[in-house]
């Protein structure tokens, strides 16, 4: 009945994660752990009651204790442990990146489409946030017309000191891309990326704020403010235009201050504040998907696209201009969504 | 064409309307003043173009470029004058209160009857608010039912030294008694106040905040807090509760500032800030009416009304009980309000 | 490791809680069930893995399996399970009320100070929602200087036909009553309730909405609208106003949609939408509690002096007078918070 | 002492400044208007007191009556009177454009110079807005750091028939332009124009909505969404990105109702009802300014830029691409904004 999880990756993600499959969701247990810093998951696996430790991703995979596989090793290595759980015929959630290269993500998907059956899930919580859900509710049900522009903002109150312009694409936008697919079921046709003045917190070198502009297949546009030293807190902004009227997320609820001259609610200081109950909806979806026998959410058709969505994102920050997004055809297994 | 207006008493409130009738609003000028402290007066008459200085009320009153009269001076001497007024035939706007008896404004009803037509206008500017327009509009128009109660908020900065807790009833609540009264085209039946634990900001023997409830005639009951020490802005609350929904004021808008970990917008500082449209509307419906040989807005049979109010809620709040609002007969005269 | 639960009562709120125990929460599964109605009490244990049907409470009590138990049984008939749990030395979690007569909660209170250890929670959800949690914090804190009013509306949008004005005080006000005691760690001292215009959505002779009036031992004053037939939502609303500024729970969040002429958010439509996550939280932590051997949140001594402030309330309410609360001593046994 | 002001075209804009000029502001009457339908000029004087009819703006100028004048007539026709008016030596308000070409601004630019003083104000009326004040206030003081992004929303409910995509930018997107360059005390440096899937509620051929991007001289980048057939609204949306934090305009504040599960408040329907205050506010500092011997607010230089921004922005729309602004040097009378 329970679940058997295994780990593979028990950095801060990772460690999130088991603490939400061990204290807070229902219907799963971590099995098996393994890190590529063995010392980390022994500490892990010692607060955790009959967790396995392995020496690999591999042989945690083999496990036969080990129903499901949740993979929140460094991103490079990810291809090869999907591609293992595949292999194994097991469920596996990939944290994004699906995988770092359009070639790794394809051949995850060659992969997926020969076993003849879904997989992967691939950890886009955006998706499972009740006001993005709200949002596409209303987009998707028509009542206020068909979807013609999207605004957004993404902002990061700071990022450690090895963060780079690139990383703004590739970590920050790729919740955007993943979400501009998702909530008009179109994919980007292409990508052109302004650079503003560089705010002076950011360190020398380094383009941030980005204004991200994604060219919907279907003709929408969206633009992205991506920043990742607001200094402010974790401020995440969307606003849907359709033919007869708007959508938008709310300033996130709390108790309201007035004190001073000014009336006050917080903003979250983190996105882990922000996006808590999207990580645990999400999580309790998979686990409940795999329970009965299948997966839901987010595709490896959807990483591919991310990572070719991030790819064509550099390459329009490097060349100052307006790039097409090429994929290959969508395989059948991916037309319809996941249930 | 131009309105003459003569203005008895230059204080704050009087400089402000004096402004107001100079450099804002259309279709009046300035054309006397005086006050109890003349040399005050001749400072004001000094810096306005053509205005005569009087010696007395009576003499501004008396003056025959005076087609119309404001009366700001100390509230103990309104009576005098909206009396003189109305003996003169002319119209004349008083501050509130109307007079500072109950006796006192029966004999302002009694002359302004004798007289057969509508004279007199009380400044109780929150009927000229745009939010208590729109909410008024939204009660009256029965689209969420009929009123059932409503909420009410009255929070000042800060006060005097010489503040006392009969002013906040006389000086504060006064407002709100009015605005139920218009709210529900109603008048109150019985009030109580209950005293809350005293702010360690209000100076001692002084009951701040005070919760004061409006029992209409009707069934509708208002509750006020009167709060005179609030420190954080000035701050007015209403919400009326229907039988379908609810209507409520909007917070002040304001631009909105994230910093800091909070949203937040400004709290005005001061009811000039709040009201400061209100006052200007007021005024110029008022210019407007006696323009075209009439008056408009809060009667005199709404100022005895609010001192009675006042008195009321007086008794109510040094005997600790329910105090009966009793009231004369409304004559003919005030049956109908004023256009 | 898995908390073993029984559940005595499996009506809807029962049933909702064994979805949490089962498909939501962490640490505990359902080991057992009963009900007055053996047949419902089948159906519901025919959906669980494991769990055990028994034709009494009491049997359920004595079930080795069972480690803790949860009471959702109907009002009258908490006392005597939650006595029989006391006495069998097991954790329980009882919904409101703890019992519904003072003298019934005070046996209970005897039995748990006897006991010597606090075995009791009970349900008043509020406490873990969120934005209760933050105004509470702003508070304490002292941020804002001492509490000295507070408001209140509970408005639910509509009632079965049995309801009647006395409910309006034991079903939806007590929730009012414990959220003020919580608040400001106080007791209330007296209880006034007044009739306002009966709204015509209400049934015959039913006094609906009322305006209840708790005063706190230390002087905070509460005023309560209860409305059970607002019609529009389920809408709860609360604003502590303190020496230095106030704090009030925000709007439900929700997407915003611009369309019409109108900018507007939703309202929620029913309790178990606006306090789904409060349950998830309330009842997490009670598993969290057992599980490490003690209880957690409101305790006997709190659904006691919940039940005298319906008593009270009811009293004034049919006398249309100011009464007294009159609680008998407080053990030491709940001088203190439970942890 | 009045200021006698003739006012060159009387249709709806005319009319309404007539209209403010008469009955809302102070200090200034209308004396003489002329129209090139010379009936409705004849109407509209009839209403008036003491103002003369002219046949043309020419004879309108050289009045010794006219002590200033208001051009409100149709936009090719702006320079000519303008021209005029400085020629005369008589302060002139000219509503945007301030003409249809460079070369025309130019020439004015030019005139003006030439007379050695500021003569002409232009009317770009967000400047007066409360909101777009308050929020260059936040970002002129520093106090969330240098500026780095611009977000914009320009939404028209709808258009008539003979509207264009050009006229987008150059009856809407022209504000937004000024805001831009006024904002951030800056010139605009190049523009680029999106052209998002097309609303079914634009007529045939018609691009609406579009996405104006544009990059100002010091980095800044602003992002204007123009949409002119909006359906639910008038909605002006802005928010400047800072170092620090984010400011942005508040929703248009208005009572607040709930009923029907929703929570909403109004979104104006009309330009004239969002910015009726800062029309009455730009026109009163006009008057004063003008009484006081000078003139105030957007100058003939703001003009200017304008009308090559708008002919920048055209030349954007219809290429696709991205298009430098190129203005010529900037006299030093302009160096200084109006006081």
């Amino acid at each position: 009945m329970t679940l058997g999880v295994g780990v593979i990756g028990v950095g801060m993600i990772g460690q999130d994660h088991i603490r939400r499959l061990t204290h807070v969701l229902s219907g799963a247990r971590v099995a098996a752990v393994t890190d590529v810093d063995l010392d980390r998951a022994r500490t892990v696996a010692d607060d955790l009651p009959r967790a396995a430790l392995h020496a690999s991703g591999q042989d945690l995979i083999a496990d036969p204790d080990v129903d499901a596989v949740v993979v929140t090793s460094w991103g490079p290595t990810h291809e090869e442990y999907v591609l293992a759980c595949i292999e194994a015929g097991k469920q596996v959630f990939c944290e994004k990146p699906l995988a770092t290269t359009e070639e790794a993500c394809a051949r995850i998907v060659d992969a997926e489409v020969a076993a003849g059956r879904r997989m992967v899930m691939v950890g886009f919580m955006r998706r499972y946030d009740e006001q993005y859900r709200a949002m596409k509710q209303v987009v998707t049900s028509g009542e206020i017309g068909l979807p013609l522009l999207m605004h957004a903002a993404h902002r990061n109150p700071s990022v450690p000191s090895h963060y780079t312009s690139d990383m703004i694409i590739n970590d920050s936008t790729v919740h955007d891309i993943d979400v501009a697919r998702w909530m008009f079921d179109d994919e980007i046709a292409a990508i052109t990326v302004l650079k503003p003045r560089v705010s002076s917190k950011a360190a020398a070198g380094f383009n941030d704020p980005l204004l991200v502009l994604l060219e919907m297949a279907g003709g929408v546009v969206v633009d992205v403010e991506a920043m990742v030293n607001a200094g402010f807190g974790y401020d995440i902004r969307g606003e849907v235009v359709c033919e007869d009227g708007t959508v938008e997320l709310s300033e996130s609820a709390g108790a309201l201050v007035k004190t001073a001259g000014r009336v006050s609610g917080p903003v979250p200081a983190h996105w882990r504040e922000r996006f808590v109950r999207a990580f645990d909806t999400e999580f309790q979806a998979w686990i409940d998907a795999v329970t009965a026998g299948g997966t839901t959410g987010p595709s490896a058709w959807d990483g591919y696209a991310a990572t070719v969505g991030c790819e064509t994102g550099l390459a329009a920050l490097h060349s100052g201009g307006r790039v097409p997004v090429v994929l290959r055809q969508r395989p059948d297994l991916y037309k319809e969504p996941a249930p």
